[in-house]
């Protein structure tokens, strides 16, 4: 099964369009963890959370650089293990926004697919389509192309005009029509940009999924992500939420905290649904 | 001092604009070290082409993917602490291209400064310019940006033309005139793109440094990168080569041989700079 298939697979069986971000920050952890050892906590934290929403998500995003600030690969490896060996039906993106040249992209490929065994990375396209072929090839594996990022800096070259049109937008037509051969790609689209993201539905047509970032903290409603987002079938969408799930409570009750978030989060999108 | 400061005392003191890319690939190690225990030898090896070139080189450039595809972040770590313990005045360019938004950006400012103690760290633009703010606001600190890769895709989003120019120029002249408030940047321009280079450097300036891979076994010829991308001081550039460096000898001449193909080019880059 490819990633893209898990993925379609997950949205049907947990009725669910939520990832939950893995996105450890000890210092937010709940208190009776942060105490303890650094490093060797965010496995602890992670499983906690994977294990009370598993059933309520369509896939888990660790983000590499709150592991690598911390030292932590060997907390990222165990904690990708337990999501595949616990919950294989549930994809794992690696969110590392990848990009550089040919031969050190192999070195990216092998990193994220054969050491983590993750389902799909993040990747950057500045540096072009040969850049990203590493990962293209990987047939099995989820490609997810940033295009319209959730920060406010996303307008400095992202909507730079390109024969009258943003940069974006001509970006994920090529991704569309160009890059695309092997059917695993995906675009990030940021859930603070409405407009932009009904764009590149209509750009992209319905097939591809778009990973929508930047609800809850940033800013994002749910809502409207569904309304400018989502495929005709009421899916095709991967939205994500990190900090409002993990930290929901910082008491001893925080799994359960972050399970009602999550399944709150998924009712809100899940009504947005029904309206369409 | 700053990052920037070291560097042009490293060009001045050793006389070279050659920088060592630290691209360990196990399997083209010399065959006496490839057959010892994985992981472990990347920094034997390190060491060894270290020792060899110190005197030859303005900075050496870890790639950090190299090290992820083979969990050898200890042996990343151990080879930075091994130059800026005995080669305190030769910078350390983290290569890893970082480019994610603020929060994240910040991780990925600690990893690559705090955890690793690198002096300036390689980033991707596509974001914009709040998602560089953690790493710009690091005065002390290097930030290279890409601006025109050294790969043949680079044409696809970095051509693109807004307002008439290319956006790789567009670019150059935004970090320079907006971005570059710490004067800490520094540009990536691959040597394969000689007319490219000579109009960025008229676009920037004298003062930026301009980090230059792809001589030697991408193609790019040493003179015709002095010759488009030098300041008028002659220097102004940090011109890397990893592989005809590294893996120049796979017997146990490796580190003599390693010697000798920095020093040939560092000669051959200086040849170039006396015809200025």
């Amino acid at each position: 099964m490819t990633c893209i298939e898990k993925l379609r697979e997950a949205w049907r069986k947990n009725n669910s369009l939520v990832c939950v971000g893995l996105d450890p920050i000890i210092k937010r952890f709940p208190k009776h963890m942060a105490s303890s050892d650094e490093a060797s906590v965010i496995f602890e934290f992670n499983k906690a959370i994977i294990d009370a929403t598993a059933d309520l998500v369509c896939a888990f995003k660790p983000q590499f650089a709150h592991y690598a600030a911390e030292a932590a690969e060997s907390q990222l490896k165990q904690t990708i293990d337990y999501i595949q060996s616990e919950y294989p039906d549930v994809p794992v993106l690696l969110d590392a926004k990848r990009g550089d040249i040919g031969s050190t992209a192999e070195m990216y490929a092998r990193e994220a697919f054969d050491r983590y065994g993750a389902d799909a990375l993040t990747v950057n396209p500045y540096l072009g389509r040969d850049s990203l072929e590493p990962y293209l090839s990987r047939a099995d594996k989820g490609v997810i192309i940033l295009c319209r990022t959730s920060n406010p800096g996303a307008s400095d070259l992202q909507d730079l005009l390109v024969e009258e049109e943003p940069l974006y937008q001509r970006l994920a037509g090529e991704i569309a029509c160009e890059w695309d051969t092997n059917k695993n790609c995906m675009l990030v689209v940021g859930a603070t940009w409405p407009d932009q993201l009904s764009k590149i539905r209509l750009i992209i047509g319905d097939d591809m999924p778009l990973l929508v970032p930047g609800v809850g903290a940033q800013g994002g409603s749910a809502a409207e992500v569904i309304a400018n987002g989502a495929s005709q079938a009421g899916d095709g969408l991967i939205i994500s939420s990190s900090r409002a799930i993990l930290y929901a409570s910082d008491g001893e009750d925080f799994a359960d905290a972050a399970r009602k978030a999550c399944s709150d989060l998924r009712d809100e999108i899940n009504v947005a649904r029904e309206a369409l």
